[in-house]
């Protein structure tokens, strides 16, 4: 009823806009979501909080239900983990994100952040995507490791169709033949996406290359194709995270990369 | 602890063989498990109960909750599927297995049938995976639509972490290119499965490849590689099934196919 | 006039056997293409055309213009190759196939040998298409590493229209995300071939997996599908071939592959 | 001895700079190469050619001679295509690029042209390459559809082992399982190869993403990664165009184009 399609049908310059205290993602802006793959200590996120706030940038990410290839791996600190972010988030009033992983966790996780993130393996796991469409907060969906644009879109509108529309489309690489990168960062993707649907794409260059060198050429060329933003995995020290440091930058790249998308949001008509 | 790769190391000639009150999988012989993509009404099921009583083959497969892409489509019958489901299993003494989906339905959908599934999309939703390990029935583990094998494997691991080693692993196809089928059936994984694993792995024709004149032709090339088994999707009238009727065989085509195996067993020396 | 689609409306029944003096391929026969990636000297082109010759299979492969990734590896030996082979197949009386690369080696390489092998890295090398087809030698036709059946079928087209109809097409894997085997062998591509074409179409195992150990059962998994032959490497000693010994069998391998073959023949109606 | 690797180690900050009579590709400037897909006629390439003047970008590209995957679609107008192309560079002093299918036309093509082309579908075709290698004209070497960015660079090598060291790169789509554009346009490819390897690489997005209307904000982010060109398909009536229409743009649309790579030039620190 209240669907992506049928929206899309009646109202053709209709653009999901959705605004958290008067931040906001798909207005025109162009969003920086940044912060360790893991949550791995209260100390590491204040100081990704500052650096965040410091920048003004606002959205912070951190991953407290990890989902791991191999079971032996550290998977996260799940509930300290909320708590430390609902502290980073009082502290430095940073807007946040993190993954949910299972319908059972979605109230809890809830009650911490203010942005549910759907990973690319549970892009198609329909009860989480019917759960998040249940609650209130904006959810981050983001696209399946080999799921076709209109896969992604039909996964999109499971949230929507539970009544949730605000939900931000997140490119972060496909898999393909291809082994220098983790996986191929497909931007005309959001272009796709731009066409077809009123919802705000963002663009995800850590886990799209993998590498932390292609992060910032690829943020500007997320800018240069009009999406609403970007999420990136920052931390203190990327040699010593507990997972993903390859493609996380540190906090004076991140200052650097914060300098460059404030130089070209007026190059590319960005609000 | 009692993961894979460590039994592996300690047993090396170990091979997992799952007994269902004297049926058997990963033993030495090829089992046929058959039934529709979508458990439809009783009728349905009885008559696909009873052929499959008729031919001795045992296992029957029925989906009750349906992993749709689109949300608008057929959803599956849900709470009632399993209620006929259930019924089927006591008339006709078939052994069921059905998919599930959200950690939510793990305790219901086990009180009703012998298998749970796991469907592809779900290959790596680790919650359900942890749930699904805690449960004592036999798991059938679909490959992900793009998971490497090593993946594979460390999903089915996450399964056999929390003490369930009753795993069956499921070559379904994977996601290539080539548009010709529905996905490219990998039939290189299976005979990797069998050097890197103690597990049984069986093959699925029907979504592998989409087709349903090449389930019987994939069906013996399942047994010249030393499969375990298949899974195939059958339907009284497939020109009407509310689900992947084109990757489903009539009773005849079944009945062939039976035949076929039964053939074949001798020559590829199966039990 | 003479094409592909247009013969195939015009007769239904019609299949494509080529016939070599009596050794036929597409006329219910499976057939087994044997020898080494490249040819290496004349002792090794001997031994392999003798134990053919003593298995019977009569038809030998051997590579002397090698394409190869790196400019810096082992190129083959080229015009002396050619001598070497038809020396054996003089002597042993055997039907010899080598790839062709270039328009302008077409005419020598037809002097020597008794069909032309297009590799997969060629299959759209139109000119090169165009030259075979003005031969009189029967052509294999490799599929490309990601080509899609309609493509491939396409330029088996372009070798016909110049008047040469003996196109053997050659599955020989596709490439996919899964690295653990060399390509993903698509059996479904002979079933599909079969299904829209009148070309006989055999299996390369030995490229489409890489893995010598995957051979034998790929071997048989092609006759269970209806495949017309495999064409597979062999070497005297695969741990010192200079290209390809991973997925190369050695002599007491293709023994026991030829008995295995023999004995399947029957069982899936050979002639 | 004169390779790709080799120069790599010994001279790290070593640029291959291709110039034609002062205008150059490789240093530090983003080239615009704009032209047909295939040469149709005179008064066509006539007015292309006037265009390209009018903006100051000097690069046409014009297929002559077509490689299409359907044997009975427009082959190009060969020979007199060469012509009209050769026509055009006199009368309008534009730098004129063609591609180039077979080793047999090499020389003939060489004499009409400034730039060759190798397509995708040749990439790998190392006779054509060893060839081109020994002539003195720059090379445009597009990435095959399904290499890898090592192989794209062995077949770079593969031109330079031969004396010819004026290698352009362009990264051009690779083949996804994505259908909804025509190939996945693969920008990190383009920063790899600024990390391995001292040739210039462009862009074509065009056939990357077989859709006009991406061609412009793809363009764009070329920049924005620090590419040094793009290669792009414009045709006087795209709707009328003999192959590849729907991937071109008109001249209205290269306007604004030019346009905005003139502004971003700067942007971006091009020269």
């Amino acid at each position: 009823m209240n669907g992506l399609l049928k929206i899309k049908k009646q109202q053709k310059d209709h653009k999901t806009i959705i605004d958290f205290a008067g931040s906001k993602i798909g207005n025109g802006n162009f969003v920086v979501i940044a912060g360790p793959c893991a949550v791995e200590s209260q100390e590491q996120m204040f100081m990704t909080a500052k650096v965040i706030q410091d920048m003004g940038t606002i959205f912070m990410r951190g991953g407290t239900f990890k989902p791991r290839t191999n079971p032996y791996s550290f998977q996260g600190l799940g509930i300290d983990g909320l708590g430390i972010l609902e502290q980073a988030k009082k502290k430095y009033n940073v807007i946040v994100s993190t993954e949910v992983m299972s319908t059972e966790m979605v109230d809890v996780v809830s009650r911490n952040v203010d942005i549910l993130q759907i990973g690319s393996r549970n892009m198609q796991n329909f009860d989480l995507l019917k759960k998040v469409g249940k609650t209130s907060l904006p959810v981050i969906l983001k696209r399946g490791l080999s799921a076709t644009i209109e896969e992604w879109l039909a996964a999109a509108e499971y949230i929507m169709c539970e009544g949730n529309r605000n939900v931000i489309l997140c490119e972060r690489g496909i898999r393909t033949f291809e082994k220098y990168t983790r996986n191929t960062l497909d931007l005309s993707a959001v272009l796709a996406v731009k066409q077809l649907s009123h919802l705000p794409v963002i663009v995800d260059p850590s886990h799209g290359t993998g590498r932390s060198d292609m992060i910032l050429p690829m943020a500007k060329a997320a800018m240069a194709i009009g999406a609403d933003g970007i999420m990136i995995e920052i931390h203190p020290n990327p040699g010593e995270a507990l997972s993903d440091g390859d493609q996380s930058i540190n906090f004076a790249g991140f200052t650097d990369l914060i300098g460059e998308v404030q130089k070209l949001k007026k190059v590319f008509n960005y609000c």
